[in-house]
């Protein structure tokens, strides 16, 4: 039975697990759980993850969930290039530092970028205020300043010389922001160069290939009020 | 130069580090840093921790925050007994998970409850109205709910047969609430269950002595105007 990644697109971090599965020729099939269509709340999925959240793995009988358990799983289980999670120390350190910190900073800013700016009022037709959407976009510079003073500074990537798991994470979360047309990497050069870097390092076509959903999530048609309903609950609970 | 760690007892995280240095012997200095005197805001802090939180950890040149990451770092450096974080890549995958869960999920819920039930009404002087208070213990139930349903289930200890960072995690979290009169286990036998069977592995007389503070943090004075001024723009970030 071939390993099972259940993923949408349109998530930062299932992006970051497809593109590190399909960089390190990590053999997967796709099983796509349409978050728009709340295909993520049928019993079905409840059964992969009760938590009733993407992305999840299936491998044979051991199911997992969270992302960051993931790629960790798939760096160990294939045994991809140590820069991706170095076996050194500190360097592996640096990495953990990172994916420990973005849960409830990068994470959390985008995440309501995303969703304050386009999901709510295009989508699923919620008014957000003029005030909670700056106060987000200002959250949002916070968490920038942090990502460049704290952890890229004059390093070429994240953590170190090479590109890890912290960068992969790192740009898929600010795709988000991107998608709902923040302009992130605007007077921002280091991040920037960085971002160019980290394309270059994972391949420009899979990097396209992976953000194609976000970046066209602003033109999603609005969700019919059945939809709404069921998503509303979730969205929520995501976001708060 | 020896090992320092950057704690206060206070904190859920810095509690977890404390018992498994002190578990495992593993020979360090004690930095305190109180958080209820804003000590973590002082520029002395900011030169190990620029984002004036903890724990961290000063191991010569080399400074790590994030108290994930302080985790695997000492158990990668000393080596520990295998069940802290198993090499068997399934049962590192449990607790990876775990560790990436709680950020925003359990972490969340308790920090919550304990200031708005205790921190905010009794040390900062801010009340918390009914509704708020009902809210987030409604949240914290929700919680309780995802770790004892998705992840203690009817083991032994939240990943597996044996302790494990996660059951340690997971148990200072809990103490949280804890501390603010919240009787967590109560009604929750497995969980009373597995508490006895943490503090039984970790060692009572040491679990006891991590927690002090938390367990006196009802009976804070108030805090004089400057140190609530000063303190009160971190916690209104941290507690979001
Ligand atoms: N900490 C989890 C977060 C998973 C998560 O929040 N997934 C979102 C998509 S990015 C989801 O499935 N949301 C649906 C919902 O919460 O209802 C991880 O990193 O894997
Ligand atoms: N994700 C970090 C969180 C660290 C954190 O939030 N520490 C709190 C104490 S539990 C703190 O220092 N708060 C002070 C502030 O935010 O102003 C970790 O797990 O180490």
């Amino acid at each position: 039975m071939a390993l099972e990644l259940y993923l949408d697109l349109l998530s930062q971090p299932c992006r970051a697990i497809y593109i590190f599965a399909k960089k390190n020729r990590i053999p997967f099939e796709l099983r796509t759980v349409e978050l728009l269509k709340g295909q993520h709340l049928s019993d079905a999925f409840a059964q992969v993850n009760p938590l009733k959240k993407v992305p999840a793995l299936k491998d044979g009988d051991f199911t997992l969930t969270e992302s960051v358990a993931i790629l960790l799983y798939l760096t160990r289980k294939y045994k991809v290039p140590d820069h991706w999670y170095p076996q050194d120390l500190q360097a592996c350190a640096r990495v953990d530092e990172y994916l420990a910190w973005q849960h409830t900073a990068l994470r959390r800013s985008c995440l309501r970028a995303l969703w304050h700016k386009v999901m709510l009022p295009v989508f699923l037709g919620e008014p957000v205020s003029p005030e909670m959407l700056a106060t987000t976009l200002a959250e949002l510079d916070v968490s920038l300043e942090l990502l460049e003073g704290k952890f890229l500074q004059n390093k070429a990537f994240l953590t170190g010389p090479q590109v890890s798991l912290a960068d992969l994470v790192a740009i898929t979360e600010l795709m988000h922001p991107v998608g709902a047309g923040c302009r992130v990497f605007e007077g921002r050069p280091k991040l920037a160069a960085w971002r160019q870097r980290v394309e270059a390092a994972v391949g420009e076509a899979l990097f396209r290939e992976a953000h194609e959903v976000i970046l066209k999530a602003k033109d999603s048609p609005p969700a019919d009020p059945t939809i709404k309903q069921k998503l509303m609950p979730g969205v929520l609970a995501m976001i708060q």
